[in-house]
């Protein structure tokens, strides 16, 4: 997902190239859920999530300025992500996502 | 994406089960557009998107009764795909995605 996939001359596949990775999504849930999200906060919160995913999607949504990487501790190093402006710009989205999902059971 | 993917104890996650895909958003977006489509608008207005991955999505989103196949000829069978009511609830989502799209470019 890191590279364009969509045919980006609509604004609908411009936003999936940046989010429109399942896991995507939910990693930026969590930073909606939370100000800031350690490497180890994601895995834990997201049944199924890997660390090589993580890692990759992470890299994609800080490539594009959806997230941002602050490290807190220089010794030992230590940082977490939080979500850039652009990135809080993308709460329409996930409000809209919750509210179909509380709507319907789709887990079936 | 026929089978449960994501964790379903949080609403954003089973929304992406049900669409979480991206070329089952495309096809969405084209039903927005249209009121109507046959198999092969899908395959002319979606770039990249090619019949077997067409014919999978088509048949997920079916079976979720987001998507419903009319035929509207016998001699020779004919059909179409509409929303039904519970696909077009789903329109709040697709303008948070166009809006997003359509304020960032993210085709870089």
């Amino acid at each position: 997902m890191n590279k364009k996939f969509f045919d980006d001359h609509c604004p609908v596949a411009r936003t999936l190239n940046a989010i429109g990775d399942g896991w995507s999504v939910l990693i930026l849930r969590n930073l909606f859920l939370n100000d800031s999200q350690r490497f180890q906060d994601f895995l834990e919160s997201t049944p199924g999530l890997v660390p090589s995913t993580l890692s990759g999607r992470l890299k994609v949504l800080e490539s594009k300025q959806i997230i941002q990487r602050q490290f807190y501790s220089e010794h030992p190093p230590r940082s977490a992500y939080r979500l850039t402006e652009k990135g809080r710009s993308l709460g329409p989205i996930m409000l809209a996502l919750k509210e179909w999902g509380e709507k319907y059971d789709t887990s079936t």
